[in-house]
């Protein structure tokens, strides 16, 4: 199933840096990341991310700061009286906390806004000089023809007219990235699934839109013009073209890793059937248990490769 | 310069119920906004938010809260220990406040984000039966031959391209909607200003983009594929077509304001003037008290309005 071109990559490759795809920043005496409240000229960058071999992202700020208690706890890393503060005090656009090789990173919602994130982040790597680096966004979806709970590993992130690319404007003009996300990856989460073995796991296309509402289908928003029938032939059409999930990042972020060479992959659980409704309404706690199975399956990763180096 | 089919609606008409573009949710028994952590079922709306004659939307929950101390203030609606809570205290997707006839709710960064905000946002006012509603959004940008810290006053929402449209995918199709913004508002806003003549205010078209460095020309992302010389370019062309800064929520917030018949204005300072530069290095202090203008200007706004009333 490993796309032309494919290229699998392990991890633990120290001599694999992190490259920007841009030659001007090199040149630049000082590089501020504006969104993350960090500076070339008043941080270590190599002194406080030098070591980092792994960077879990997600929507939400405070989910981002349970997964990284998750995960030192996990690393045997916790103890004690730990704190984990937001190295992005100085602004409220993003959230940041890191332990040992782990960063946690916030991206908010939609492609502009974890597209803002992913630029500061891959140049943050890159002053810092990391090397063998690999990028996992853990996130919530709605699924299509899977029970809700389960977790997709994309395969391929597709657009809402379920192509298998992310286009832009640059300078006025249309530029289409390639989403390809890595295979190895895939099946390695996979394998980290079943060792785990505690809730359903199934690797799909992953379609990501532009909006929640119109753009995903839904029946239920300030607007909508279209009845019933219609979006159960576009939700049916995409799982007949192998989509078991929507969301809001996941082609950006394939893109943008893509063209810096970066190994990533795509984990998120899924909240509902979208087959069967729109409305996210299961109770608080189902939907806080759910949201936690793609941090357990990432950690589990994570504490594999760790183990395994 | 009022555009073909402007309409313009002076506040105060209290008939002016807000309305939706969508049949389907009056047959709803329970309306659950998500990403509100609030619901029909849960929560009294009319009750709540009946009385709200002003929306201001802004990307930063900090600076949406303290907008609503600000706007206290200046209606006369604090009192000593006054606290404004979080309306959204069961979710950190966004922060809603609220005093007297005034919400103030965050919208993230991005069309996405802000469009999730806005279409439960209008379900809220409606479930309400709000009516005669101003939104506006009060926001930062990067200015076009501007200096830094001027105040622009959208007249038209463009894309990319410089288009007056707004495009999203729709079940797999191509939708166009109309960017529209209210004349009436636009002048009267530069009439605030003016009253208060403590900044530089132009009134200029904006460009709204999906992303924040390749798609606003910079060269400082991660990735960049051309030179100073194209960005000047596109920059200079996009000045000649009367576009005066660039954000990444204006085209979506006009084209669902205009759908669903709500006079919306956008309000936004800048930060820098991209002709000179990308990044944004000013000291803090500066950027703060320039990111307090658009406050200060609806502020200033909302009070003559109610004075008025």
């Amino acid at each position: 199933m490993a796309s032309p071109g494919a290229e699998t990559k392990k991890p633990g490759n120290h001599n694999d840096f992190v490259q920007l795809c841009n030659p001007h920043v090199a040149a630049m005496k000082e590089d501020v990341l504006y969104h993350f409240s960090l500076s070339t000229s008043t941080h270590d960058f190599p002194t406080m991310f030098g070591d980092v071999k792994f960077v879990c992202v997600g929507g939400s700020p405070s989910r981002m700061k349970a997964f990284i208690k998750y995960v030192a706890v996990e690393l045997g890393l916790d103890h004690p009286g730990a704190e984990y503060p937001d190295i992005c005090e100085g602004t409220d656009r993003y959230a940041m906390f890191k332990v040992g090789p782990v960063l946690s990173v916030s991206h908010g919602m939609g492609i502009p806004s974890i597209a803002i994130m992913l630029h500061e982040l891959i140049k943050l790597l890159y002053h810092a000089r990391c090397s063998g680096v690999t990028l996992i966004r853990i996130g919530t979806s709605g699924g299509i023809g899977v029970e809700p709970g389960s977790v997709v590993i994309t395969r391929q992130a597709v657009d809402g007219c379920f192509k298998q690319e992310f286009e832009q404007i640059v300078l006025g003009k249309r530029v289409v990235r390639n989403t390809h996300l890595d295979d190895w990856l895939v099946q390695e989460l996979v394998r980290c699934s079943a060792d785990l073995g505690e809730f359903p796991t199934v690797v799909g296309n992953t379609m990501c839109t532009l909006d929640f509402y119109e753009g995903q289908g839904r029946l239920d928003g300030a607007l909508c013009s279209y009845a019933e029938k219609d979006k159960q032939e576009y939700l049916r059409a995409a799982y007949e073209a192998g989509i078991r999930n929507i969301e809001m990042e996941s082609s950006v972020f394939a893109a943008m890793c893509n063209a810096c060479g970066l190994r990533a992959a795509v984990v998120c659980v899924t909240l509902l059937n979208r087959l069967e409704g729109d409305q996210i309404s299961s109770p608080h706690e189902v939907l806080v248990e759910y949201q936690q199975r793609p941090q357990r399956l990432v950690g589990h990763f994570i504490k594999k490769c760790l183990a395994a180096a």
